[in-house]
């Protein structure tokens, strides 16, 4: 049953297994305590933090453990924020960062501080020089992934690293989908990581602050990890978190090319077997095994389950499948399609016939989505002529029934005429759009209507 | 080897160790995920809850799984004062809680609350009524621990409880130490604990949050367990506390007896064994497994090398163990001797051997340590008569120096007389009064000199 969904979380690599059983019963002591348990245990934790310290490329002294890649982020931004608050309070995040980043910068305005969220392009990434543009004389701090979760896009890091450095602000590298692939290039200052994105154990983090740069840990003292990180180690999942990060970099090079290939087939070959699909993310710099898709006319949640039945595990971004109805803030940031979205990313060791199977099964699980969405039984939405203008009612509808009845409504209006559209599916503001582009025509623009907003579509072709 | 230092962390349980191993295949994914591995990760981690909702007496939904028990508290104190921020911002804590609990009250005090410490008795005890007349109408939170982590000492958390309640402030219970043993009585409001405690993997906290209390978590949004706690679940080590939790519950009664026993056995043989020893904590209201001592002329940390050589593993609230050179707070706030402390607890199964072991060396490792401390290589402190006043000068000793020249220069005085000790040793300012206490000496007081704090005892006898 295959499991593409490694970018959520990668099943136990086995070394890390492994290394997990055997420090189960040396490393459960603390390793602040003088007896032998306690030293067994420091030497255990000292040893894990110089093999993680070499894989990231920093010092061991730089580098606390966290519970979680989550910790790590709302740590490093809290604290380097602290850190510079004589400099200033401006915060530099971009558009398509994790929730832990923008939540991170969310507290920090919530608390009077400024944010500047800087826009991607449609492939989701940053354009250096609109990054550097919004650093100012009062930030305190940048952030920057060094690829992107949900598209897989890799980010510029080492040029947005250089800018800053050059400006004195400390650039934080949210690096949790990329360090099991390689180390960060640049010249950054802080950097963050989740070990269960590397078949990790679940509960390790990594928070690498480089000497010099300012830092004041917030909430409570507490003496664990140099005062980064509270809590008493867990040191079995630390050790195997190391143990799995030189795993999987030894193995890097080799599994990269390999599952790239692999990506690069879906990325060929859905638009082909799948009509009316988009595939997003940048085609060239991009992490080797995530691909993303979005499907015209498909509801993502019901998608995922279509697929589930037919044995592969995937992740969406789509409205859908979020419990809070509204479509990821990645997609919206690129302006790309939302509905019927699809991440496919492959764990390391994902075999090609697993690939070719899912390829195999896709197109009729996209049809069985839009034949249930399409069929009467469903219901039409109402349109009604209004002077030159074909009003579609999709208030109360949830994507992607909107853009449907869109599609449905366009062929019945000359050229040059327009359908107005009337949703209040917060993502129809997204993938309404997203289809003009898709299909040529025009998209006209959004404006309040007596129930949910009206979109305007106007008829090229 | 015996490991006589549970409160600081027990071995990893049989049953830990088995659910973890189960698990590690089965929870390792994302339970917010609708795909297969998702649902088999929910549904281990539901079963975590109940089981350990169970285990302490609450409703699943009001106990949210930490990465620590230092999380659980920082994130419930700081929770439960926000969301009591109308009522006022005053907190009251007991003078010996843990110092994830001390040190938030010391980030509420730098964020501009106020803080109340409750003192205790000479057996680690709060008096009730004196913590209830700490109540005041601006009192947002109060904060007992069930048992302490350093003497064994239960606290009257039922009456406190009560107490609370009827002022209409909610109760937070730090339950690390106790849990294990049974549900905390009382009406509480909010409970933490830590599974590391019980046998469970390192990585575990609870927060338990009763229904209706105010509660508004700090720190960035994330929408994992009930917002209560940021990142990724750590599900095989939640399986396996709450598994261990009710392993060792269903022996907690069995074991609670045979613990107290062999506790009760050190309580009294240790003063036979070894002159100039106060067994300090409760005699009956403490936990099974935890008794302390402190030894008169003898430097913990040495001690502890002493008895690390001779194969046991303890622990001490010495100053000299700690790397701040402080005396134990705990220690402190009960105005016992501190120095030579130790601390054993015994692990759950503790053979009667391994005890009558431990007593069999310690009298010979406490008369080593003393022989080292008093042997002429370390030199006497100058003492100097000036008028009818005998000055002993241990400035820059540090402890139990200051205590040891006391005690050799209190038989050149004559009755009736003084020694002013000259020390800058912290620990000097409780050791003195306690020796005093323990030898029928008068304690007249400090004052400041010249160099250090100048500490008067007039010879009684």
């Amino acid at each position: 049953m295959p499991y593409f969904d490694a970018a959520s979380a990668a099943p136990l690599h086995a070394v890390a297994r492994q290394a997990l059983l055997a420090s189960l019963d040396e490393g459960w002591a603390d390793p602040a305590r003088l007896y032998r348990e306690g030293r067994r245990a420091r030497l255990l934790l000292d040893a894990a933090r110089e093999a993680a310290a070499e894989a990231v490329g920093c010092r061991p002294d730089e580098l606390s453990f966290t519970p979680s890649g989550t910790r790590a982020v709302h740590l490093g931004v809290a604290g380097a924020l602290a850190g510079r608050r004589r400099s200033g309070r401006h915060l530099i995040v971009s558009a398509v960062e994790h929730s832990s980043v923008l939540h991170s910068a969310e507290a920090h305005e919530a608390a009077g501080g400024t944010v500047t969220r800087v826009a991607v392009d449609r492939t989701g990434r940053v354009d250096p020089s609109a990054y550097t543009a919004a650093l100012r004389p009062d930030t305190a701090l940048a952030c920057l992934q060094s690829a992107n979760h949900e598209v897989g896009t890799e980010q510029p890091v080492a040029e947005v690293a250089g800018a800053c450095r050059a400006a004195g602000v400390p650039l934080l590298v949210d690096a949790a989908q990329s360090l099991g692939w390689g180390p960060v290039e640049g010249d950054w200052s802080l950097l963050t990581a989740s070990a269960h994105k590397w078949g990790g154990p679940s509960g390790v983090g990594l928070l690498v602050v480089r000497k010099g740069v300012r830092f004041a840990p917030q909430g409570p003292v507490d003496e664990r990890e140099s005062g980064r990180s509270a809590g008493f180690e867990n040191i079995p999942a630390i050790v195997a978190a190391a143990a799995s990060l030189r795993a999987v970099r030894a193995e890097a090079a080799e599994e990269a090319r390999r599952l790239r290939e692999l990506t690069e087939r879906i990325r060929a070959r859905v638009p082909a077997l799948v009509p009316d699909v988009e595939v997003v993310g940048d085609p060239e710099r991009r992490l080797p095994g995530i691909v993303t898709f979005s499907c015209l006319y498909v509801d993502g949640e019901t998608l995922l389950h279509e697929l589930d039945r037919a044995g592969f595990s995937v992740s969406s971004g789509s409205s859908c499948t979020s419990s809070t109805l509204t479509p990821s803030h990645v997609l919206r940031a690129m302006g790309v399609l939302s509905e019927g979205n699809v991440r496919v990313s492959l764990p390391p060791g994902t075999p090609a016939e697993d690939v070719e199977r899912f390829l195999g099964v896709l197109p009729e699980a996209v049809a069985a989505v839009r034949e249930k969405l399409g069929a009467p039984a469903a219901g039409p939405a109402a349109a009604v002529r209004e002077d030159d203008v074909l009003v579609v009612d999709a208030v109360g509808r949830r994507c992607p029934i909107p853009v449907i009845e869109l599609a449905k409504a366009i062929g019945e209006v000359p050229v040059g005429s327009t359908v107005r559209v009337l949703a209040d599916d917060e993502a129809a503001r997204l993938d309404i759009p997203a289809w003009c582009e898709m299909r040529g025509q025009e998209y006209a623009g959004e404006e309040p209507a007596d129930r949910g907003r009206a979109y305007l579509v106007r008829r090229l072709s």
